[in-house]
């Protein structure tokens, strides 16, 4: 094509067609350094600036206290299901986790590999996985509750996050970072590999408060302590600089040209309600998700059939509308309206699904 | 600058500019598919085809045949200081290390943090690291002979690999792969961090031959698995896509315009060569390291004073040579090589250098 797709892509996913504008244009001579930021020194004070930059509007963002640290890591969430548990877990007091399928199933089994005591607070497997699990009790005496607060694969995501009573949260927000306003108060740490809302894959934001760092055992390798990062503002060894430079872009797109997160959040459910007002209004495409939970990011359906399913798909593509098929895991369709995705794409896809019903249904 | 300059930064470092043309050409729209590198999904046979095509390159470059995998990981060689003993080690059987200071020694310490039993069979401390030891004796009963191919601060190079008695090495070539032929099968593991001679920074080039494979204890954690690569080809969560992307490029430039490996090495020869016999020529600038040893990727000299060192990183960069100035560690000046530093770039430092020495010598 010579033309720009619409990409519905789960991640890596569209960005803002501003920042990959800049990074073409900077690639050869990034901001007068003469060289590009693929040549650029991680110790030199361009590149520092660009790191301190990204954190500081991640922490204006998502308004982070001076109780919370942001650093960079790599190795994408899967790293952390194993690196949460090495840092945070406490004597004598296991870990709770929810279970809301597939991310979820494989945090919580990095977590018993390590041999921690592991309890499963609760779980939607009961409806499989259509709805996120609300009023559960949480015993007092853990070490962190963790959740998944967006499900890219069953379409669910966190309303609300749960009360505690003290305990603080952790959480994989690799698929809603950035997406909606939350109170981050009651986390100890949250992590998202960066490939969804805040940039290119390869590198993973991690969010700590203080009193979280204070738990890390010194004994831990030093690329698998997460008060290394802090220590060194992420700056140890030689950090993913080019992943690092386009989220400072992203979160300098989503401060400057769309206003902030409030702004950003009012955005993405004009997108989803698009999408879930059009199939509650017809029978061709179907969604199961329990409405109050449905994610704001990533819209599933079915249709009639999997044969139909797959010449939707084909012929989506054929439009120029990419990335609509479903995890391997579930089947089915799924839409993923991560931030850089536009009304204007998303209009175009509800077209095309109109389009399709009215042939095939 | 509104030009170019020319970096001899110590990594990451210079990159082809041809690659850097193509990145940028391709920033928007990626080989036809509508979308940017940066927004193709890692299960896309697009992305598949780019990283299997970096695969091929990179054994047919070194010649590695079928007992080789070449996997791409991410948080660079200070993970692998640590994933390497965790990996493969052998019950009763001791580690071997060398000591050639500063990233062997970080190898060594995540070893000896693990509570393995290290072996350092030879150090270059005796002689502030000017050297490379050789002739050492190598206990038959080692996991594995672990040694830091080119020491980027002390200015050393292997010139030969040890004969080790059976042993398998394991070897650190962060910032020489690539840049010179050598014979891999004693190599059970060889690991590098792309940003030196192999793309950018942000993802981490290890080869594996098959009996290490074997090796790997099945409780470690998912991510910290060599098998977990093996297996899933690097696909087991998001890699770095950009990052392989690049070091594909790269790869490709290797091939196609230097002609391979054997011409890259003769290029590196010469670049070197030219700073060296300059150096030996002359009283102003000098190199400790014994010649047999002397790298090919980063010639280090001192000036007669700091404040001269100072002044000539200064005054280099005002011409437009970046990233002279020596490791913090040890001081004095540095010109590191790396594959896409130019013969033209070489000259054009020498030449400051005679001024330089002219004006203040």
């Amino acid at each position: 094509m010579e033309q720009r797709v619409f990409t519905f892509n789960p991640g890596p996913a569209a960005l803002p067609l501003s920042v990959l504008e800049r990074v073409r244009d900077e690639m050869l001579n990034c901001r007068g350094t003469g060289m590009s930021i693929l040549e650029m020194s991680h110790r030199s004070k361009e590149f520092e600036s660009i790191l301190n930059d990204a954190v500081t509007r991640i922490k204006r963002i998502l308004k982070l206290d001076d109780q919370f640290d942001v650093i960079f890591t790599q190795s994408g969430a899967s790293l952390q299901f194993a690196m949460v548990p090495m840092n945070f877990a406490q004597d004598g007091k296991p870990l709770g986790y929810v279970d809301t399928d597939y991310w979820s199933s494989k945090a919580i089994k990095e977590a018993k590999n390590l041999g921690k005591e592991v309890r499963i607070l609760a779980s939607s497997a009961d409806k499989e996985y259509t709805y996120i699990p609300k009023n559960f009790p949480v015993e007092p005496n853990l070490s962190y509750l963790h959740l998944t607060s967006n499900n890219t694969i069953r379409g669910t995501q966190w309303p609300l996050f749960p009360e505690t009573e003290g305990v603080p949260l952790v959480a994989d927000m690799s698929s809603d970072i950035f997406s909606r306003v939350f109170d981050p108060k009651p986390f100890g740490c949250i992590y998202a590999g960066a490939q969804k809302n805040a940039g290119p894959a390869g590198v993973t934001i991690v969010i700590l408060r203080k009193d979280f760092l204070e738990r890390v055992p010194q004994s831990l390798p030093t690329m698998l302590k997460y008060s290394t990062f802090v220590e060194s503002n992420s700056l140890y060894n030689t950090p993913p600089c080019f992943a690092v430079y386009v989220v400072d872009l992203v979160m300098e797109w989503l401060e400057e040209t769309i206003g902030g997160l409030e702004k950003m959040e009012a955005i993405n459910r004009q997108k989803a309600q698009l999408l879930y007002d059009y199939i509650d209004s017809q029978d061709f495409y179907q969604n199961p998700v329990n409405p109050e939970d449905r994610s704001k990011m990533n819209v599933i359906f079915r249709l009639p059939s999997p044969e139909l399913e797959d010449r939707f798909v084909q012929e989506a593509k054929k439009e120029g509308l990419i990335g609509l098929k479903g995890h391997r895991a579930v089947g089915g369709c799924r839409a993923s309206l991560y931030n850089a995705v536009t009304v204007e794409a998303v209009e175009a896809l509800l077209q095309f699904m109109k389009e399709f019903a009215r042939k095939n249904g």
